[in-house]
Parts: C-alpha cells; structure tokens; sequence
C-alpha cells in the first residue's frame, strides 16, 4: 500500500476538512483508491507549527482550537508558524498548500510553491494567487524535478472543471468558456430577485457567511479575474495576467434591471469568459450578463458554480457543482493526490 | 509520433464522421494528442469490408456513398461484410465498434469485442449492448490480454460522463445518479410544453429525425434503462442487467399533465436513475419524474442531456451536453484513444 506524507500550509477550513477526511477515511481510500495519507507537519500563520516525520494524529489535529497559537498545545508543537521548515524539513512527499490568496503577487504561497517544486515534493493547492500569476513558471519548475503542481481547487473547488477540460475533452477543440463562478455574487443576484435590493442582499450573504466583510473581491468581479486568467491560460494557450481580464462587477445592478429582466424570462449572472478570436488571441472579460432562460447557465441559483465550455466537436458542455465549501475544497485537493498517484501508478507498471 | 492502426465495424454515421475527422485532423492531433490514426480496416452489414494494411484513404472512405455493397466500389474493396476478418487480420491495434445495439444479448458486437479483445486488440464502442450485458466478463478479458475495453460514448455520446465520475470523482463517493439520458423523449416533452400532444410531439421528432419510425425504444424507456444498467453496474458496483431495472416511459404523460406541472412551475421529464441504498443494495428506475424549477435537470430541453451525480464529498454534480450526433459520438471514440494513449503513454514513461 502507497502511504503519501502530506505537510499542510494554512490550517484553515480546508486543510483542517482534509485533516478530518484522512482521520474518518484512510482505511477506505486504500481499498478505492490505492493509498493512504499521513500528515507529516502543518504550518499555520495564526496557530503555529508542528512536524513529525512519524506522522501526525489526524483526529487530534483535526480537533485543535482555532485560537491563536494553540498547535503549541499539542506534544511538539509550536505556537509560531514555520512554512520553510516544514516543507524542507518534514520529509513530506505531498505539500498542500492552502493558504490565503494574496492576488497582487501570490506570495508568500508562491514561493513555499518553489520551496516544495525545487526540492522535487509535488504541490497541491486551492490558492487562486500562484495559479493565476505563476502557473507557467511552477509548472516549468515542477517539470523539471519531476514533481506534479496540480490546482482543481483554485476554480469551483472541488468539481473538477481543470481536469475535465484539460484530459476528458483533450481533442473536442476547446474555443472558449463561460461561467458563473464566484458564489457570493450569485446569491446576491438571487437574493435580489427574491426581492432584496443590492445591499440588502449583500448584508444577508455576509449574515448567513457568503460574504466578507468586505464584500469587494467577490461582487466587483476581481475573484472571477483570478479565474478566468487561470482557465484561460490553462485551457485556451493564454498568457494572460488577472489585471489583463476586462472586468466589471455586479454593484450596478439595480433591482430595477433585475425585475425588467424577470419580464422578459431572463436572468442577470455575473459571468466569466474567454475566447478564443479568428486571429487566434484570446479575449476574456467579467461582467453582468443577461441570459435567456434557455441558456445552461440561466437557472443555477445560490452559492451554486456553473460553467459551460464552448467545444468545436461536441458543441457545449456545462458543468454544475459546488464552487466553495470547506469539505468541498478539501475533495480538490483529494482529487489531485489521486491524480498524482494514478500518473506515479501508470508509470511505474512497466518497471 | 504514435501512430495506431484502427479498425471500424459499422460504417453509419459515427465511424464515418470518425473517418471523416481522421481525414481532416490527423495533422492536429499529432500535435494536440500525441499520435495519429490510419484506418486498416472497414466492415460493415451493408456497405461491406475493406482492408489494407498499409492505410486507407480516409477521405475516399468517407465520401463513400451510403449504397449497399458500395465499399465494393473502392480499390480492393469487397460488397460483403467481413467483421471477423477485419478484426482478426486487419493488423488494427484499436477495433472501433459502432455496429447497432441490440438489447436482448448485445450480440453480433458482443462477439466482435471478444475476438478484439482475446487478440490483445483494445475495443473503443458507442455500442450499449455488450456494455449494458457484458462489461463486466468483457473487462476482465481485456485485463487478461492487456487491451482496454472503453465506452464512454454508450452514455450521452462523447459527453464525458462516464470517466468524469469513474476518474475524477474517485474519492467522493458516489450515492447515485440520475439524468435525462435519451434525447427524443426529452425533445417530445418539450414539444408537449409547446403545446402538442403526445403523438403530435412524436411525429414531430420523427419528422426532424430525433426519433425512429418506431419510437418504442426512445419513449418507453428502453434505451435509458441500458444506460442505467451500464452506470449503476460501473459507478456503484451493480451487477444489474437491464431487465431489472423498473422502467416507465412517457406515453402515459398527456398535455393536461404537462400543463398542470406549469401551473407549479415544474416540468416532467424522464429520468433514469440509481441509487446506493443503506443496505448496500442498488436500486434503479426509468420513469417520468415531475422536477420543480431549481432543480439542475428541470431546464433541460430538447435533445440535450444531463446527468447529476450524487456525492457524499463533493454535493451534487451535474454535467449537461449533447446526447447524441454523429460527430458528437465520433468524438467519444477519439476520447477512448486519447485515454488508451495517455494510459500507454505513462506506463511507458518508466522504462
């Protein structure tokens, strides 16, 4: 039985929820999916650093207080966070990487990317920052010392979009993308057509947890950007830098154009695309879009992600799933350790 | 550069429509995919057999007319069919198998994969019969040889449902499915909400071709209890064969049902469905389901199609796509390539 290391970074809702599934469900993965992780050191910039090599209990982890440096209440631990050390020291095969998106440079989660790729440990990771601005040099970088970057979680956590349109419509002739794909800005948008105006709507997702504080990255479209600059890169061939995405949120939309809108059967979605154009660049923008009911993404209400994929052989295919959720997230970066354990299983079969 | 012989049984629409993209893309693919295809081989019931070793033309092949015995008009061509001979001495490294479905013992395709597959020759199919009857004793005799047996395109033409759920959602655990799986009694339901009757909305799909002179198989359910069977027995670990799933069709449903679901803003559709029940048993049906608005299937019209996986991890996911064409299955033939030859590919990678 393959027994993967695993070091976390970031200690939030999602490497905890991967803490708790490896805790709840190592026996079962051996069985469906060939092997079983181990946490072998955790960093978290609020509640410190642990490492053993030996392995970390999961469930005890996965029951830390989320109070300031309260790792340095378990055997071993430290109330300080210790990123480097962990990803250098740990002898961890696995880093998941799940901490916050910083979307001006990605750091610092980029470079404890580097750290992990340099050193020939392969990344798993949920952060939207190092995929949207760094994607081509750490997957260059993963290349060459022949670890995996893989990045399902960075859009519509984990129903896996990347995947599906990079290996299962290999060939289709991807020309394009549309998608709902920030959360927040859909309840809003639905809350609004339930009969809220803007910032009532946006008070009750900040009520019921959808929203920040501050609410900007999600309703002026910036955390679409991110998105789309990563699927289009990745999909279309694109170099595009987020501030390259043409972008423009939902706080303009009133509840008179929602309610003009319900008159003609249609529905306002805040939408992230690209293009593929005749002259072979890419276009790519965020913005309000008024869809008829008939289009695939008309009807997908809520906190509830959705993407439709423009293909030349097959025509549309649309995906609907979950877009956040910490459980969810946390299936991201399942899905890419599976990933990389089928690659490691294929290749060597014939050795 | 790979290239893979192939050889085609059944030259309708989609092996033709695959010759067809053979003949327009093999330059792209070699870049795009990896490798190239060269049809060796050709039989088929009504046009006849042709072989060559060396390659046919696949332009030639393609432009041949749908006349019976015409491949006899084509050098070295012959008026008869000659499956076995085609599989057996056509030197074809993939059999393409897309003769019709026959639902009582999936044969003659069932036998055809057999040779196929006992030779070590892997067999991509759209076929649902010896899917739907014999995945099982098929697959176990490709692992013996070492082919591949892949059939994505038995369920909703080349939309990637059945790797998407086996592959990427490995690990979320899968509790069931259900989806709109046929697309002329979906197209006539749609017809009904549009105001025709039952056999109005028929005649109509047969006019524009969705649905055959006999609409029997596409309205009472027949086909989608094939797909059932094939996704219960693949994703939850049935061992159903067709028969015992409980099927209903549409012609029951009259235009006063379709217009007092309006009135509460639901819609009827046909689902075929299955489900992991608490004591491990499977169950599964075809039958008309009356959906409300927010549910992912309900706006689905026409000949689309759609499924939703339930999963424990992950929520719902649902993927929404062509269930049908000529090219549109055509492509999921090339996506069983794609997936037999990244899987050569990594095992090679090794040694």
């Amino acid at each position: 039985m393959t027994e993967y290391k695993v070091a976390l970074l970031g200690f939030g809702g999602v490497n905890r929820a991967l803490t708790q599934l490896i805790a709840d469900r190592n026996s079962r993965w051996a069985d469906e999916l060939g092997f079983t992780l181990k946490v072998v050191g955790v960093s978290d910039l609020y509640l410190g650093s642990i490492i053993d090599k030996d392995g970390l209990d999961a469930q005890a982890l996965a029951a830390v207080p989320a109070v300031k440096g309260s790792f340095a209440t378990l055997p071993g631990g430290n109330a300080e966070p210790a990123n480097e050390t962990v990803i250098r020291f740990s002898g961890a095969d696995i880093v998941a990487e799940a901490t916050f998106t910083n979307p001006v440079d990605g750091e610092p989660a980029t470079t404890f990317c580097r750290w992990s790729l340099e050193k020939g440990v392969s990344v798993v990771t949920t952060n939207k920052g190092p995929v949207a601005l760094h994607a081509q040099s750490l997957k260059a970088l993963a290349q060459s010392t022949g670890a995996r970057f893989e990045f399902e979680g960075a859009v519509m956590s984990g129903t896996p979009v990347i995947r599906l349109a990079k290996e299962l419509l290999a060939g289709s002739q991807i020309t394009g993308f549309k998608g709902i794909l920030n959360g927040t800005s859909n309840f809003v948008l639905s809350s609004m057509e339930n009969g809220l105006d803007f910032c009532g709507a946006v008070a009750q997702a900040q009520a019921l947890g959808y929203a920040e504080a501050d609410p900007t990255a999600d309703v002026e479209g910036h955390d679409v950007r991110l998105k789309v600059a990563i699927l289009a890169n990745e999909l279309l061939g694109a170099q595009l830098k987020p501030n390259d995405v043409v972008c423009k949120g939902i706080s303009q939309i009133t509840a008179g154009n929602i309610a003009e809108a319900a008159k003609v059967n249609a529905r306002w979605k805040l939408i992230g695309s690209a293009e593929k154009q005749a002259d072979g660049s890419i276009s790519a923008s965020v913005s309000p879009q008024l869809l008829p009911a008939d289009d695939a993404l008309s009807a997908v209400s809520g906190a509830t992600n959705a993407i439709t994929f423009a293909t030349t052989l097959l025509g549309p295919v649309t995906v609907v799933g979950a877009g956040a959720g910490r459980v969810e997230t946390a299936f991201a970066l399942l899905a890419d350790i599976v990933s990389i354990h089928n690659h490691k299983t294929a290749s060597g079969k014939s050795s």
